[in-house]
């Protein structure tokens, strides 16, 4: 089955609005394994729309709308449908008694909002839950349109909950894909790992990607059902754990803050951060998990020299000998904070975001009485090597606690 | 003039990459003045590429693609435009002599990429400083096509240094715009106090938004030169100013935290948190601005009463009475850190982000002696709960200042 995409709007092209529904359909039409042959955008113009739309149902199986729902007369899309099918549009009864119940206080919106109850005669019309622009499938001459609202939020419940269900009747597979999230290894050595798998497997397939802040490792099978996929995919997961289980934080959509709690959580282990470069953003990110606060009590911001001797007794020699920037400095920094506040793991920074070291950054971790020092030369703006930092030290930490909590006994 | 904008690359058609190119170069047309007569997207295929860009030819003045550029079999967009045109792949000697450069110590890879530095006959070729794959326009017949590189940090630069001027040259108008970024006031109030300006004002136009943390207003003027826009603005900004300064925190890119910044480094002020429910995020974001560390020196995470108690020495008894997230808690938690610490500006959070009571965040803010507390209820997850009390409590931070500083003497 060829597919295409049509989203309508004049606030595309002027490039007041970024078009993410395009992309959210693309993955699902691929997961659907059905071909997406081209994608198009145009304002909200009646002739350029039925162009468009003739000439996509001159060459596709299967035509999706996003935009131009709304209650107003530059709204056309279900008109322009009509136009292209040689249809009428004439009221829904459902849709409209949404509507009514919607506008009970408000008779004279609901006049105005009206026709978005219209819909092209022998339309299936879906519910909207999340606004008041129903959405709808048109079929002709063995050709589908539908027809999608353009607020993300009212777009993506309505194509998962009603329109992919019908989709997966019409084709005779799907793709289904699971990722699996590492820390502490690099996108090509993964590959050397499993190479054999990558290059052999054909279904399920193995790849390795590396996105901004980690390296997963996606595998997708394709079989009729979403289950039958599932079951093609299990055993390979079970493979690749057994291989690279020591690097795999976490699957699909899991943060290594996530991953951090769980092992927290697992071994009743506390933890905190004295941060001079990142400032506040590591203790920031694991406070994003729901429940840390039973296992992080308090972090530190040190930016300056003063905070670091004051709060967390880093010998003022140390700093004058090495610099404040030094391997010296963020080790006593963790070491300091596991002796003061009897926390089991400690996180410390210290580096430069910007001027002529930029990227400089040094990484004091303790778990217990062990500790670890790592250099980092990190690029980019100083947004940027903040934010890596942050990356960095999460992915270390969470591996050297389960380094150590293997070989102790809880 | 008419243009349409063509996005080359099977991985958009897969939903792998979201395109914010045609998203950026929609917006640059619009300023420029161009009317954006159509989007599309097609996959790496020669024979879908050249239909698209016949079809477009057909319809436009100016067509321009972005990727397909790189070094493999795949990337097709120059080959394709010389079949479109009817023209000759030539060596460009200048491009080359840039590959060789980069290719120094790489015969092999040198070879493979020779194909980057191969332009259509009378194409003006437009140096990538990011990347190797130059671009360029080639005209025919009264229309142009540019082809762009795919990844937007090579993509943005290039448009902006070598298209943006030529395009100016090309049409008899842009259209340039400047935001005023507001804190402290919503979108319609705003619209209240420059009704007038927003209505009968034609050019410049004036029009506020909301956007995710902040609201602006957009002054754009249209003019046959960029200056020509600016002298135009110029008066209307003032004019906006008289009207809304105490609410203007920073123009066009300027974030709330430089604003603070600025007035920390203009009155010699000193800043810190004491946060619980944003645990660090303020600190964090603070400490993204270059130079902070002047007025910045250390703050606390103080996720649990203990910490509260300990760090920020929280009267237990106040805890106790009006519980941690309350009016009391949060005041007290800025006072004694002005006091103790000896700090100009100090910022205190407590509340929940998730639970029954999710939402509920009392905001403590102490500028010198003087202390203001505001609830807050925020709807959304967690991090969106956090995220918004963060940039409330800045915002109010910074108006505290204002309206304290004006008020004393320097």
């Amino acid at each position: 089955m060829k597919a295409q995409i049509i989203a309508v709007g004049t606030e595309l092209l002027l490039g007041d609005t970024l078009d993410t529904n395009s992309y959210y359909l693309s993955g699902q039409l691929k997961e659907l394994g059905i071909d997406l042959y081209r994608r198009s955008t145009v304002g909200d113009n009646r002739q350029r729309l039925l162009e468009e739309l003739k000439d996509a149902l001159s060459s596709v199986d299967l035509v999706i709308t996003t935009g131009g729902l709304g209650p107003t007369d530059d709204d056309l899309t279900k008109e322009v449908c009509c136009e292209a099918l040689g249809k009428e549009m004439v009221l829904n009864q459902e849709s409209y008694d949404r509507l009514k119940k919607n506008f009970e206080d408000k008779p004279e919106q609901l006049e105005l909002n009206k026709k978005q109850a219209m819909f092209p005669e022998d339309a299936i019309v879906f519910e909207n839950k999340n606004g008041t622009a129903d959405a709808g499938l048109i079929e002709s001459d063995g050709k589908a349109i539908i027809f999608l609202p353009g607020p993300p939020r009212e777009l993506k419940p309505i194509f998962k909950n009603s329109v992919r269900p019908l989709l997966e009747k019409w084709t005779d597979s799907v793709i289904v894909s699971e990722t699996l999230n590492m820390a502490g290894i690099g996108e090509s050595d993964i590959y050397e790992k499993v190479r054999e798998l990558a290059l052999y497997s054909e279904n399920p397939t193995v790849a390795p990607y590396a996105t901004k802040n980690k390296v997963i490792l996606k595998i997708s099978a394709k079989a009729e059902t979403r289950e039958k996929a599932l079951d093609l995919i299990k055993p390979m997961k079970e493979q690749i754990y057994c291989i690279l289980d020591e690097y795999i934080y976490g699957e699909n959509e899991e943060s290594i803050e996530e991953a951090i709690y769980k092992l927290l959580d697992k071994y009743s282990l506390s933890i905190m951060t004295g941060e001079s470069v990142t400032g506040g953003m590591i203790a920031s990110r694991l406070i994003n998990v729901d429940g840390i606060s039973d296992y992080l009590k308090r972090s530190f911001v040190v930016y300056s020299n003063e905070a670091k001797i004051e709060l967390l007794k880093v010998d003022p020699q140390t700093i004058d000998k090495y610099g404040v920037v030094s391997e010296q400095v963020a080790t006593e920094m963790a070491k300091n904070m596991h002796e003061i506040y009897d926390c089991d793991c400690c996180i410390a920074t210290t580096g430069y975001a910007s001027g002529e070291e930029a990227g400089k950054v040094f990484l004091g971790l303790a778990f217990k009485d062990k500790l670890k020092c790592l250099e980092l030369k990190l690029t980019g703006n100083r947004n940027t090597v903040r934010k890596r930092a942050c990356d960095i030290a999460l992915s270390e930490m969470r591996k050297m606690i389960v380094e150590n909590v293997s070989r102790e006994t809880f």
